[in-house]
């Protein structure tokens, strides 16, 4: 994952590591990280981490090095990489993240924008009361409208339509891109560890990446990624009132209608439809060309081609016959 | 439809049509045609369209001199109705709307607002940082919250009370109106035509009218239509984030939940309830006294003085019974 | 329940309320009343309400002199409460409400804010275009974003993030809560009597309580109570575009994820999940340590320890394996 925005505080020393974890050192050597990435992302110096079976796959080809998992998972990973077994696999990594990127833990209003007549952007029409933070980029023949705030660390393409009253942070908008109005770009996710008196949230440090001639419709949110990215493909268009979960990953010339709601990690392919208010459970895998009836919920893996309807989703077919 | 808003630069004439649409000329004579409209409100000066065989009947009495129309329907037209034969009508009549209205394709912010302070309503409270476009009217007796931005081509009759951080444009909102806060009325909608690279958005000629006595919750999204307008019934009460696609027409004295979606050109009819989180799907016609229960997914019509639940919704006493 | 917020114009006498309900007195003695107030909050000193068998055992303990009920309900009623029978409970709270409470009928936007600047408030930091009703408290280290409006009657506690375009009115809240972007919080709820041309609105006295520790994601609404409060338990979670209705009641420790509708009157317990795009019937009581899948559509109450799932929400194992 390219993670341009949060200032990385690596190396992170494997002495250290053990230290956060509260783990008993039991390896002679030491050994620096330079990053905490995903099995699939990772390389020789970084640490990365393998929670779920349902990863088993891409943990067995991981590049990494360290790996913090669990006794019951911890057999699948090759020979390069060592597990650290650890209790909660992902408390350790929301600690071991907090390390590297202290500044993505916490989400508040950017207090350090200024108004964007401040600025000396080409070719940009802008409404009144336009706010712009600091590490924004502006490409040419952009519109922004009233209200809207483009905090901290936002990079815009050219030629893009930005509404009123929209907010953006930690987000790449690339070129031909319309973002209508009220839309809440690059937050953080609803990311968490559920404690009694007090939920302990979790770094978010992935961004939002909103691809070629894409258009987002009123009323969306797109929270941005905890460790990977959330990223909607080129040519897809969202209609209102939308939200999209952290670490969701949208591709090409897809079409999603009004109040779909897709839950975190969940991975959608190209060409693919989806109705009006269908839901889509977390970490589930949507192929290519695939219809989603409108109100559908989705609690499974969708192959490529497929037509489903109904709650649970099924065949389209075979709903409707039973629905008749 | 009356249509006060959008610039019709026709009369255009029968020998341009036929140019735009790539069409070899096989009529004798030219015609000017003075709008498109659809085939109930087309005029002999009008060209129309005819799509689906669900408007057949509609098309036998329509009053147009041409029409934009498939092999497969050209016969359901009347004698004074001469078919203009092409291979998607819907992309044909995008092309020709777009002639006659340039200016309802792009829908951008509008940036020739100035503040409020600048014109001179009649008795009209407003807010801080209020935002008025060209071609704006506001009735006697009317509030408009903070942050609101009345953009071009809205008339607002006496009484109507705006909230904050609303949008506003191509509307009529007639008298004693409350529209809450964070809505945004008057967009085009959700409407193009499907392209690998760069989907074709198709123009939204459409208003919104919001009649007398009406209650717009929080957060609403109502698109405006693409070949007729979205349509409010008097007296009609929606709750908060509720999503109305364009061309929808909804009666009066209707009550609607929250986050109900309505998708495009469906018809609801006078004294309908509707449950929070139901669904309707496009094109539907749903009748007068109709109650559809909370989380309902309506796919079909619905007639007058019916109970309904489920999704698919069916009959309310058959759906509570099949699910004890 | 306790109202800080409106300004009660009582005592109103026993004579006024016949003749405000178009009543025949027939009590010898006239009677002051100090406030009306629901069954289980009402003294000897308040008139009460009574209007469907669900609150019967509420009924014969409540304290009240006088109680606004129906011939089918009084006999529930105990000797210390004298019933006042009436066509309409509800009509005729609603009446007796407004009396009492006559600034609670009317919700429209605050215009006697001022410019945060205008205050003085201890170790807050906020951002620009930032606006300050009457009767608004603020605790120290405290954060509140851009365009956001605080309208009269709030009060928030210490350590406080607000994020930006957010408007809050009539509300508590208490140290340490969240309140993400583009969020509506203590408006008046949907509550009316349907009325042919001209819906009549009922006075909205409580306000929203959001106690110690909550997160509130973006573009909540969370509508105000009507004659009882609205209220989120200590360190409960709401993620984006949840709608939380009049009166309902929120327990501690609970999660609820994106798109969750709460219709009006329920009561959630301790320790819930909620999934996405679930919704929840209005007056229904789900017990602690429930969990309810996404998607689910609740239609009763829902005892302890449960976990459901579907449209109406049964058993979760069932659920799925009827579903598989």
């Amino acid at each position: 994952m390219s993670n341009p925005f949060f200032l990385n505080k690596g190396p992170i020393s494997l002495i250290k590591i053990y230290k956060f974890l509260n783990i008993n050192n039991r390896e002679k050597n030491d050994f620096d990280f330079y990053d905490i990435k995903d099995l699939s992302n990772a390389d020789q110096n970084s640490i990365t981490f393998f929670h779920s079976k349902r990863y088993k796959e891409v943990a067995k080809t991981t590049k990494a090095s360290f790996c913090l998992t669990s006794n019951l998972l911890k057999d699948y990973l090759p020979k390069n990489c060592k597990p650290i077994i650890v209790n909660n696999v992902f408390t350790a990594v929301s600690r071991i993240t907090e390390e590297f990127y202290p500044n993505s833990v916490e989400d508040e209003f950017d207090n350090k924008v200024l108004e964007i007549e401040n600025f000396n952007y080409k070719a940009v029409i802008h409404g009144q009361n336009v706010l712009i933070g600091e590490n924004v980029k502006i490409g040419s023949d952009c519109m922004i409208g009233h209200n809207t705030i483009i905090e901290k660390n936002v990079h815009i393409g050219d030629n893009c339509k930005i509404g009123s009253n929209t907010i953006i942070r930690n987000s790449i908008i690339r070129n031909n891109v319309s973002i209508l109005d009220n839309c809440i770009i690059g937050k953080k996710g609803f990311g968490f560890f559920p404690k009694k008196k007090k939920n302990l949230r979790y770094p978010h440090i992935g961004i939002v990446i909103i691809n070629e001639g894409c258009e987002i419709g009123c009323g969306a949110t797109i929270d941005r990624g905890s460790m990977s990215n959330t990223e909607i493909g080129k040519n897809t268009f969202l209609d209102n009132q939308i939200h999209i979960a952290h670490n969701v990953k949208i591709g090409e010339n897809t079409i999603i209608a009004g109040q779909v709601g897709i839950a975190g990690s969940s991975t959608i392919g190209d060409n693919v439809r989806i109705g009006g208010q269908a839901g889509i459970s977390g970490h589930l895998k949507i192929g290519n060309n695939v219809d989603i009836a409108g109100g559908s919920g989705v609690i499974k893996d969708i192959p490529d081609n497929s037509r489903v309807m109904g709650y649970p989703a099924k065949n389209l077919r075979e709903f409707l016959r039973e629905n008749k």
